[in-house]
């Protein structure tokens, strides 16, 4: 059986990533695909990679006939996504990958962007992305809240430490290093090849980044306490990849175990034999997160590193993945493609 | 029904994205992988990207019991192949990646490789393996020997327009872009990204590259009389891709027309509208070679410019397409994935 | 004596790449910095490499005290220059970096830049900036047109070959390979990291590059007829760095020779011994320019390949250049730092 | 007065970046250069971006009349280095580049660098090239040892704070980002354009780089006690500047202002306002280093970050300030540069 999706928000690179897994995609068929101020335009003119595809022209959200789709993508910017999000219909499984449904707390939201929230009945429907530890809830969900790219690796290699007390949880240290595709298609001078190429800064320095609200919601709810982690992201000269080196404290071994466990059986997680370090190099492209833990020479303390692409499995496989669980697909399905390298 | 697959020389680059392209092949499975010097390591040791795949030991040529095999693809050095080749069953099918049997004319071989040819037996019964122009041969060949990445890229921009005699068969300039993953991984100071990287230069400049060889052959082939091109590679501070822009005289809409022509219904063929530029980012990690025509403001000269992944058109990518038709499989299986783009 | 020295434009490429020169001349001081839109801001906030340098602050230029500077230097878009520099003190010594006044026909800069010239009583009394082959015009000019980066690099090429006949005029093709910096701090899609990074492709194909024509203008005055060349710029994943490829008809030896000779003495410009290759790669942040000449395969053929840095020689380093000879100062003043490799 | 300056091991990195150095400095001349291998090659050739200059051919160490030299660096590998210096005049000027002369403990150094010690005579009397640190020492002194380019980073983030307490010594990490240059001109795998470019991962995880040998001696030395770093590395897909992230605890205020005081007039140091992060694209191919400092949100936490070109400040910028001194030349001289961006 093929499912009828709509992808909202086609000419970003989170839009454009979807088209290109799901092309590939066994039961999936690409019936909508929106970007307003590029409607009227063919996906190959505003991405020519995808020129050899057979894809519907872009067209204005409201020309979409929702009746006909099984399965909607918004890869629409965040405050923007809630509003078209409130106006779609109400059965429409929907997986949104802005950071609009990410947060439980409304307050929470409206502190880390700045807006109050428009949407509150969807707010509270939506599950939060994160499919290896929600898995369940995102197969039943009508909407799934896709996690920030940041947000996802640092999870993946936090997460199960924090559940499982086997680290300090107030001593938590995450220094991210982030591929520029994370910042979308903007036009900043920062982002230009000439002043981005062959060099690194780290921003939003402070603990000021707003994937800090996700960590703090879902750090917290494993933890069963308050948890805040000391986050600094710096942006790289590379297009896709998220390096997260965790300082923890702990028994490196015992982290080790501790992640081996909760990722046994995990189709995409892979934990790398101890003392060896992932390289986002090994994933690009493709919806794998590698993690590796080593000890460090200072007794009690240990560092775990997750690698993934930020396109894939930090936001357009991730949301691929949920989609497949919603419809009933396996969960791999168009998803197994292995990385591109060199 | 699943084809047995050998890949010899799998700790090369052409290797390891053979191993990409067929993991997610429906019908074919690796069963034997080779690397002499790396022999008794996991292939997840020597390519950690593709760790997720439960692939064979690497072993030495030696130890394959070829009885086993369908097919045998040789990601070998040029002589090192040969050698090889004509030791193995002389019914097997294979796929050779080498520069051994491009070429019909031993001096030829001797002239561009600077050895004599020591498997003359088999350089015989070689198809050329450009599969849009030889897929007949292919599909009933027991070897072929796949081209050179450079050779592809040149031939798929010029071929049509030299067999029709739209062009001036004596005035074919080809200024082409190279990435430098078709040097393999060679451990050599240019090659380094520290060297490569924010520059570039022509290199083999003056007429001596070897992929020389193969546009004698094939061009002066279809043109029925010796044709010979003016070529300068030019290494680029990226990965993967080809840019071959070629400087011709004939009629730029003449031009298009043929090349639209040659192409029609082709799986990986795109030729643009006219007047449009192809980019090597539009083809990364694919299988698609897109093709461009312009005018140029003096009469009566046109600009055809090609672009494909050297890594994948330009070899590991035909090479899978040829043998796809030489095991009766649809020619396009496993290489429809998009392109990787950003 | 110390000259006074005013910026025009000093929020892009080229003015902060004047500043990083200058910073650096033993008599020339830096006294009023313009950048219209940026005015009141530091140049450290505008280019933070600069945090160093005690600069004044950016200014309009209205508040410009032009009767205490002793030389300007233009760094405008083209037609906002001939705007601005009509309205300066007409004894003011000028180098203008913008393409107002490199063409000596009114009717062609309106042909290749599309708006009439309106600043005609200058445009008269400009002379083109490459200084190399306007040495004594330059020293007594008050304005000075500084040359396209690119129409700089194939002039080097080829300039001295059409002068002397030693190449057939109805036979040039020149094929560019430009970083991205010469397109400079503009706001593109195409020029953000995540979209040039890691390809190529060529633009403004078919003829139609606008230092065309100072391509038609320079080599149809040195040749005594007029002399078109094929121009096809491509552009290049890295920031600096023009290698122009040049096909041509002629002898390679006398070809060399020729270069050789028409650059003895030459502060700058380097040519290689016979058969070898220059790159971009060692010509980066210098203002030296590398040639080397190869002859093809076939005979009668040849190649001619500059390269330089289209940011220092190609434009800044060109500027000041022409400034010390306006200012009656060595010529190299400032000028003689060594190329950054790696 | 003209100093006569030899550098052994000129074909490396820090060699070829020394050599772009002195060719600016006014009163240092280069009287020879060995490189064993490559002994009898001119330096154009090994290193084509300093054609221009006319240097002496390179030779074999034994070939230098060292009575003719003022000063010699020495950048050969450690190990190698101090056999080399052992057998000098023993009242030549020195500044090596090399790791053998850094550490005062030579058990310390056979346990980081995995070989005893083999001269201890020098050893004793080498002078840690820290300049800022070190200013009176290294003027006087006979040998002097440059820093590791990691340890002089992660020091100019933390010792002035380490020295005045205004941080907890038990809970200093530092996360460090690499460029590739600093690994030199070898021929590995992973420093391969293609294999390096793209992407990023940690190495030498574990407390386990040989720069720790560094940072345990000088640390433990100014705070008075054993203090004890926890060091990261990363590798970059850049070829210049190292970013080192430090997260301390203390006051940021305190920090900044300590910081802010230790580094008053120091030429080459610029603590940039409370808040703001430094990058290394600002320092690139200067010898200035930018110290940024941030509040964390999380009370009574503080970042601080260092920016510097390894090759430069970390190394062979260094060494010349270093020689400056030695020599009774201005620190500052032929190092005032500005940083080359974009």
């Amino acid at each position: 059986m093929t499912h009828k999706i709509a992808i909202l928000g086609a000419s970003g690179y989170t839009g454009a990533e979807l088209v290109r897994l799901i092309s590939q995609h066994p039961s999936f068929e690409i019936a909508a695909l929106s970007a307003d101020r590029k409607a009227g335009m063919e996906m190959s003119q505003v991405f020519p990679h995808l020129r050899h595809l057979d894809m519907p022209t872009l067209c204005k959200i409201g020309e979409i006939d929702f009746s006909q789709i099984d399965l909607c993508f918004c890869a629409l910017p965040h405050k923007t996504s809630q509003e078209v999000i409130a106006a779609l219909p109400k059965t429409l499984k929907i997986v949104d990958l802005s950071a609009d449904f990410r947060l439980r707390d409304p307050a929470a939201y409206e502190k880390w962007y700045g807006n109050p929230h428009n949407a509150l009945e969807q707010q509270t429907e939506a599950v939060y992305g994160l499919t290896e530890f929600y898995r369940n809830d995102i197969a039943a969900a009508r909407l799934v809240a896709g996690t920030g790219c940041n947000a996802a690796t640092g999870q993946f290699a936090l997460r199960p430490l924090i559940a499982d007390g086997v680290i300090d949880l107030d001593e938590i240290i995450l220094d991210l290093k982030c591929a520029v595709s994370g910042a979308g298609r903007s036009l900043k001078e920062g982002l230009l090849h000439a002043e981005l190429s062959e060099g690194y800064n780290a921003y939003a320095i402070g603990g000021t980044h707003r994937h800090l609200g996700e960590f703090d919601q879902e750090f917290s709810k494993v933890a069963g306490r308050a948890v805040k982690v000391q986050f600094t992201p710096h942006l790289m000269p590379a297009n896709r990849g998220i390096l997260a080196t965790a300082y923890v404290k702990g028994d490196a071994q015992h982290i080790h175990e501790c992640l081996a466990a909760a990722y046994t059986g995990e189709p995409f997680i892979e934990v790398l034999p101890f003392g060896e370090a992932p390289s986002t190099h090994h994933v690009r492209g493709s919806n794998f997160c590698h993690i590796g833990v080593a000890a460090d020479r200072i007794e009690g303390r240990a560092i775990v590193i997750a690698a993934l692409d930020n396109l894939t499995k930090g936001s357009s496989g991730q949301a691929l993945q949920n989609a497949n669980l919603m419809l009933g697909e396996d969960e791999t399905s168009g998803l197994m493609m292995a990385p591109l390298f060199p």
